[in-house]
């Protein structure tokens, strides 16, 4: 990754916008390989084979993925253009059904081409060219906003927190809760972080551990179990977590473990923050009861990267992706319009409002 | 192990008391290898390797050492049995350096040696066997009793949570946190048990899930971070841990992970019960910012059981092998001799001295 993270981005169009370059985060940390993938087919199993990975990430990559495959159309009739395109872009939403970003990406990405015809074919593929760099600026942006409203909250030195990885690597850049770690690593915070393994697939030791180590962040790992000492040790003055949906109430659904960060940090009085894009606040979820938690196979947690058993053979297991942290817990929510604090049924509802109005 | 494994017992002296039987826990849960112990250098190893682990079980197997190396001396002379007793005992206190259980078992048995003169090697021998089988029925019933005190806590049905290996494997039989659970299934109490994988080293997964299994008990796996939610929802009537020591005023040092359980507790209301036999309760210790916790290898975070990196090289680890739970977090501590309520000074106190009378 060379010296320093943060002159890289995640997703990088590159030789005359004709490569999409990506760090293959399934060999993290063991292995920095750089992918070049230049077919809708290789954007496709990138996505698939969770090679990248992070809803943002996934949402540029398939961005990129369109143009690509509306370059590779040869033809100036621009209803065949748009006739090819619809199967480029079912088969790319097909890689991961369930990621809203990819979706939205490719929605977005094919309303340009729709609204293009006056323009002809060549134009229309600089236009998606356009469009796909914007959607990865706006990610920059988005993550670079949170971590300067994270960064407001914090003093040099601190101790932080963090769960899973809601990191550089999950976006185009900065990430959402590291985000504020970079800026502070850039301007001097010496922050120290402590970064929770993340069973059952360990994203924080394999990748974000990794990601701030390489930015030159001190970092230490913990497993998930031992954040409740290190609080209590006094070593935290912050814990910082991402999100993948903020009911309208405040209720934050994220990866498996946040909960009982929360709980721990109530009790030795840490402030706990969520750093949540306003693509992540959905005002049409009431709370987190209704928000349904996918259940994962067993073998994530009997079975060390599906090679070695290590628990007694037919055991039943309970492995839900996420939990949801209830609103009480949460000192606030960092978005990138602001950090919105209790009562979150009248914050977030204001700042969607302030949203909805600059996006005019 | 066959059948039931309560039909067992963890440590079992057989073949006209020649051999000591011992299931291997480095190979569980993927295979159930039985170990034939005859000298005191097979038993030493056992309890080095970590073939047998648990401080009880670990006292029990040193005290038949004990026997068994005392055995085989061959000498009528009553000062050159003694002589040559001294290093066996030295020997086998050397496995474990830091087993308060190890020395205890080993120093109590010394005492029976040194205390038989007057009847001779021959009868001497029978006096050690008969200590070893006292230490371990005094173990057994010591367990049966916290089961006995825990099940008063219970009621059919209920779900419980667990968390480490506080269990059968650890003791001679029934366990510690485990006592209830398999006294309440001979009696047909139907509890669901929720077990925690209990990283970095997986006690939980490996043996925990594993002999609950075995007894026939209705068991689930989960990541220690699952835990909370699983109480959310609502599945947890009380959680029971294991305790590795209790300080005056009721703060208790258990493996790794028992902290957060018990915030988590508090915060949905479910009683939280530590298992502690009077043997682990140190009124010499004030509270528990007075006990000195253990730090372990990095190794054992970063790479999964010593073969598979799974963090970036060289990142830094804070690995505790324990938490300090504070006092005002337990609902109750479970010995043999009763069930003590808060305020711990004065209910441990008196406890203790009640054990004292008895012991008398």
């Amino acid at each position: 990754m060379g010296q320093n993270i943060l002159d890289y981005e995640t997703v990088a169009l590159q030789d005359e916008a004709s490569v999409l370059v990506i760090v293959d985060q399934t060999r993290l940390p063991n292995e920095t390989r750089l992918l070049r993938l230049t077919t809708q087919k290789e954007i496709w199993q990138a996505i698939y084979l969770l090679q990248v990975r992070g809803a943002p990430a996934i949402g540029v990559t398939a961005a990129y993925g369109f143009y690509l495959a509306a370059k590779e159309i040869n033809t100036e009739d621009y209803q065949e253009f748009l006739a090819r395109l619809q199967p480029a872009k079912e088969y790319l939403n097909s890689a991961r059904p369930t990621a809203v970003n990819l979706s939205w990406a490719l929605n977005r990405m094919h309303r340009v081409a729709r609204c293009s015809e006056a323009l002809g074919v060549a134009a229309a593929k600089q236009c998606l060219l356009r469009e796909a760099r914007a959607i990865q600026a706006e990610d920059i942006e988005t993550c670079r906003r949170i971590g300067e409203y994270g960064l407001s909250l914090l003093k040099p030195g601190y101790g932080l927190l963090t769960h899973c990885n809601a990191g550089q690597l999950a976006t185009s850049k900065y990430g959402t809760a590291t985000a504020s770690m970079y800026l502070g690593q850039q301007r001097g915070y010496h922050f120290h972080v402590y970064c929770d393994e993340t069973r059952p697939l360990l994203q924080g030791a394999r990748l974000t551990a990794f990601e701030l180590s390489e930015a030159g962040i001190d970092v230490t790992l913990i497993c998930d179990n031992m954040a409740a000492s290190v609080m209590k040790n006094g070593w935290v003055n912050a814990v910082f977590t991402g999100c993948d949906r903020v009911a309208a109430n405040g209720d934050a659904a994220n990866k498996i473990g946040t909960l009982p960060l929360a709980i721990a940090a109530r009790r030795f009085g840490v402030p706990f923050y969520i750093c949540a894009p306003t693509s992540t606040v959905d005002m049409e979820t009431g709370s987190g009861e209704a928000i349904h938690i996918e259940q994962r196979p067993p073998e994530e947690v009997t079975d060390m990267w599906y090679r070695e058993r290590m628990a007694p053979e037919h055991v039943k297991v309970y492995n839900p992706a996420f939990d949801v942290t209830d609103a009480d817990l949460i000192t606030a929510i960092i978005t990138e319009y602001g950090i919105v604090y209790p009562p979150y049924t009248q914050s977030l509802a204001a700042i969607m409002k302030q949203k909805a109005a600059q996006d005019k």
